[in-house]
């Protein structure tokens, strides 16, 4: 199992490096300027959990291997860009797994860390929407998740379900697969009913 | 007075949160991005202090009280909007004390950890505004305390003045009084007769 | 020699906190905003890698050297706008002096911490160039460093022979010359012919 949960981390690294890439070359930026949006967006998130745990430096920015899916990410996106655009929605699909997967081991450290119930979901939550959150703020626009669709919140279950494990409620194992299967599932279903978050209103402003 | 100080920090936080759920709910976000954006504003600038201190986790973050101040400042926007803007006058009153606040607390917290002056004035005002910078970096805008009115420097101030009692020259429960009524009345003052810092002039560029 | 290269380090830290009080005055800030925005372009990369690298309080934050340094180049720009503007050439020249030497001294510090030849590469990079990300990002712009000319690339490859140095493989004392000697000579020779990295063609977005 360790080997299939090792999978999904490089495989949403791959697909979170995939989407800064993207952006990166949408917005017409140089080579050097696409790795660097690029490897913000897929280990971002973890940096500011690692850096706020003080489990420095973050492990992330030493890992080589997720150096390599960033340089295939970008491979990619040069070389078969018919073929990644082909892959409309099944990429959203491996984002809503990565997302899940961020959100569960990010919620597990920073529990081994902190044991706090609080922290371990907000950083749970941080580790997978915070690389996303920074390649907005570089391109000069709102993070996409403050206005729209479930995203944020998906990643905030299942770092509370992860949590059910960490605290021993439920085998650890099983509170893994089930947190990454539930924020996935949630993602997955809000996308496809267009269910979206309730706004304030706004009469006074 | 230490509970007088407690309430004050308290309010502080719930002010600040209720101006970045302000902003939030002016530009649509829903639930998650309000409540994203008020936290940043409430508990960023203390986040950045304690980063930079190396005081991880920041306990902001862990620090439950705050999280129910948030939690506060958003139901009191969606609840009593009305009420909640009939409050202007009074609003900048409680962020001025709030301002003041915070650069004392964060000036005494870095003393304690460097016995740098230096460091503990830039810390000091960097707790006190930081939230309000990362609110206006957020929404993609230019943070308000660059352009005008007397703000960041009035927390500087604040700062500086509680250093006189971390230092021992007077008493440490006066300082911290005095530092959040100067700081306030500088504000205050500077908002009352529309005073502003000077700017550069640009002949050239 | 090791005053010189202080002498290349205050010289740097000069001229980065002038480029960042130029952005200020031409967004018409006021005086504390371009304080703000000039030592953010100082000092920030600096402190990106310390926080990192867990080397907390950031030196670059305590070390009153820079502090006189950013001082020095408001007071230039408010006084000798004329002189300062007549610099335009040498400035870009000081510029990639100041750039080589932070990416010299920033991978040898990240190598000393970590003894990891990728960090020390990528946090000798953000050293030199993150200062300036934080500065466009602050006033509303996407960093100008991932769209046009070879910047953080030469900061890379000095980076990289800076480490040859740090692993014995020349005396580290030549190492550091010549690392910011080739990080000046990229960077002079590709504004001076025009060169430019490579973008990623979009024909399907």
């Amino acid at each position: 199992m360790d080997l299939f949960l090792h999978f999904i981390d490089l495989f949403g690294t791959f697909v979170f490096a995939l989407s800064g890439a993207i952006v990166g070359v949408r917005h017409r930026f140089d080579l050097f300027g696409v790795f660097a949006l690029s490897s913000v967006t897929a280990i971002g998130g973890g940096c500011i959990r690692d850096i706020c745990l003080g489990a420095t430096p973050p492990p992330g920015l030493v890992n080589i291997e997720y150096f390599f899916c960033i340089v295939l990410a970008i491979a990619s996106l040069s070389f078969f860009q018919k073929l990644v655009f082909s892959f409309g929605k099944p990429s959203l699909f491996f984002d809503a797994l990565g997302l899940g997967f961020f959100a569960a081991f990010g919620a597990n450290k920073t529990w081994l860390y902190t044991h706090s119930v609080q922290l371990s979901i907000l950083l749970g939550c941080v580790s997978a929407v915070g690389g996303g959150c920074l390649r907005d703020v570089l391109v000069g626009k709102t993070p996409v998740i403050f206005t729209k669709e479930i995203y944020a919140s998906a990643a905030m279950i299942g770092a509370a379900i992860e949590l059910l494990g960490s605290a021993n409620i439920i085998p650890e194992r099983y509170s893994i697969l089930l947190s990454i299967f539930v924020c996935t599932l949630i993602r997955m279903v809000s996308l496809k009913y267009n269910i979206t978050l309730k706004t304030i209103a706004n009469k006074y402003f």
